[in-house]
C-alpha cells in the first residue's frame, strides 16, 4: 500500500523516463537519465519510474535498465518505480530491488493482444504469478505490486470500455495480490465527469488500493481530467517531465500530461506536491541537451511563473 | 438578459473575430472575416463576438467593424456582440444595430490605466453612461451591455486581486444598469478552485446577471478553469477559434481558451452546445488561409476526433 507523507497532499510519479523516453525519437544516454533523475529528486518529486524491464531488442533505450534503477536507489527517499509487461521483466526488476513494479493489464481485449499478445485473463494471471514471485522475499525486500489498468477510459481500437469490465478487471487484480491498482487513460480519450465517476465506482470496490491515475494529453483535456481525478479523491497522479514522448498517433500532440504545468495547477490552489517549480522546471535544460530531436511541451516552462504564485 | 435557449446546456461565445484578430500577427480581410463567421454559425454557433468599436489607429483591422456586424446580423438565430471601450464606441455600436455591447471594466487600478486611461471608478460611469445611452432606444432596440470584469483573476501588474474588489465592480456596474456581467481571466492567471469560489461568490451577489467566463489558456489551465465554471453554475464561456491571437507576452502560449477543444470537451460530457464538431473544426481552414502567419493552436483538430466521441 502506498504511504502518503504528511508534509504533501498529492503524490506526482514522474514517468518521463520510462513511458517518456520510450515513445521519444532519441535514445537517452545513460548518464543523461542519471543526471535527470538526481534533478528532478532533487526538486522535491517523491517516486519516479525510471524505466521499464523488457527485451531491448523490442523497445530501444532501455537496455540499461538495471543501472538506472541501481542509480535511483541511492537517492535519499526516492521511490524507484519500473514497468514490466511480464512476469521475466518483474524477476529482473525484484533482482535490481526497485521499490515498485507496474504491470499494465489491458481492459480492452484487443489492446491487450496488440500491446502485450497477452488476452486480459492472462494478463491477470502474469499479476498472480508477479505477486507469488513477490511474496517469497523477506518482507523488508518485497517491492509494492501495480497493476495499471489500460485503456480504462476507452481504446483506440474497440472505442467506448465498459465501465463494468474496468470495476471487473480492478477487482480481479486485486484478488490475484496487487498492492496497488491505477486507472490509465492510455489514449487521452477521457473526460472530467468520466474520470470522477469511474475513480469513485473503483474506489468503492477497492478502497485504498486505488490511489492514482494516469493521463494523456492527446486531445488537450489532461489537466481538466486531473482536476476531476482529485476532486474524486485520487491522491496520486502519473504525468511526464516536458510531456515528453509525444503520441505516436497524433504528431504534435503531446502525450503525458506535463508535470510542471500540472505542478503549478496543484500547487496554485494549495494541494502540495513537494516540488519546487522552479528545480523542477530546470530539469528541462536536462532532457532538452540530451534529446535535442524530441519536442518539450508545456505552458508554464514557455509563459514563466506569473506573479501570482507563491 | 441573456436567454438560454433549451436546446444547448452551455452557450459559446465565439471571440476569435475580436479578441483572436486583435493579438493576431496578421490583419484578416473583410471579406474573410464575413466567411468564417458565416460558416462558425452554420455549425451552430449562437453568439459571435465579431468586432470592437476602436480608433482604427489604436487597434488594427478593426475599421471594418460596422461592415462586420452588418453581416452578422443577416445569419438567423446568431448573437452578434461586440466590444467597446467607452461611449464613443458604444454609440457607434448601437448605430449598428448589434444585439450585444461589452465593456471591459478592469477590477485593477493600474490594468484599468494602461488598458483604457481610465481609473475603475470612471469605467463604472463609463457603463453607466452606456446604459443610459441603451435607455434612449426603444426596448426592441436595445442591446444587452455586459461589463466583462478583466483582472478577475490576477493582474500581470498588480498580482493578487483581492475577491472584495471583484464582487464589488460587479455590484457596481449591475448597480449602473449593466444587464449581464462577465468574470475575466484576462491573463490566464486563474485556477480551478479559484473560478468556482469567485464565480459562486459573484453570483451570490448578482444572480441572473452573471452567466459566463472569458478565459485564457496561457498557463495552460483553460479547460480546467472551463470545467469548474460550469461545475460552479457558469452557462456561457467566451473561446476563440484555433486559440487565436496568442499571447503577446508570452509568444508560443495560445491566448483565448480554443473553442474545438472546448466544444469537444463539453459535448463529451453530454453538455450540449448546439456546434457540430466537425463543421467547427473545418472553420480553421477558412482562418488559416486569411492569416498564413499566424498560429493555430488546438489539441482535438491536430489529434482528429477519437473514435468514443459520438
Amino acid at each position: 500500500m502506498m504511504i502518503m507523507a504528511d508534509d504533501i497532499d498529492i503524490l506526482i510519479s514522474e514517468v518521463g523516463p520510462r513511458d517518456g523516453l520510450q515513445n521519444a525519437n532519441g535514445v537517452m544516454a545513460t548518464t543523461a537519465k542519471m543526471a535527470w533523475i538526481s534533478a528532478q529528486a532533487r526538486a522535491g518529486c517523491r517516486e519516479i519510474e525510471v524505466c521499464s524491464f523488457v527485451p531491448p531488442k523490442l523497445v530501444k533505450g532501455m537496455a540499461d535498465a538495471a543501472d538506472v534503477v541501481a542509480h535511483g536507489l541511492t537517492l535519499p527517499g526516492l521511490t524507484v518505480a519500473v514497468l514490466v509487461p511480464n512476469l521475466r521483466g518483474a524477476i529482473d526488476a525484484m533482482a535490481t530491488g526497485a521499490h515498485k513494479i507496474t504491470l499494465p493489464v489491458s481492459v480492452s481485449e484487443s489492446h491487450s493482444q496488440a500491446n502485450v499478445r497477452k488476452s486480459r485473463t492472462q494478463m491477470i494471471e502474469e499479476v498472480r504469478a508477479v505477486c507469488a514471485q513477490r511474496d517469497q522475499l523477506a518482507k523488508e525486500h518485497r517491492p509494492v505490486i501495480e497493476a495499471g489498468m489500460t485503456t480504462a477510459f476507452g481504446c483506440t481500437i474497440e472505442g467506448v470500455v465498459p465501465e463494468r469490465d474496468v470495476l471487473e478487471t480492478v477487482v480481479a487484480c486485486v484478488e490475484a495480490g496487487a498492492d496497488e491498482i491505477g486507472l490509465a487513460d492510455t489514449s487521452g480519450m477521457a473526460n472530467p465527469q468520466q474520470v470522477k465517476r469511474l475513480f469513485k465506482l473503483a474506489k468503492a470496490e477497492v478502497d485504498d488500493a486505488l490511489q492514482g491515475v494516469h493521463l494523456h494529453n492527446t486531445y488537450g483535456l489532461g489537466l481538466a481530467n486531473a482536476m476531476a481525478a482529485v476532486e474524486a479523491g485520487a491522491t496520486a497522479l502519473d504525468s511526464s517531465l516536458g510531456g515528453l514522448g509525444g503520441c505516436p498517433f497524433a504528431p504534435g500532440a503531446s502525450g503525458n500530461i506535463v508535470t510542471e504545468d500540472l505542478v503549478f495547477m496543484l500547487e496554485s490552489q494549495g494541494l502540495r506536491t513537494g516540488i519546487d517549480l522552479g528545480g523542477l522546471i530546470a530539469c528541462r535544460d536536462i532532457v532538452q541537451a540530451a534529446l535535442p530531436n524530441d519536442v518539450l511541451y508545456g505552458y508554464i516552462a514557455e509563459a514563466g511563473v506569473p506573479n501570482v504564485f507563491k
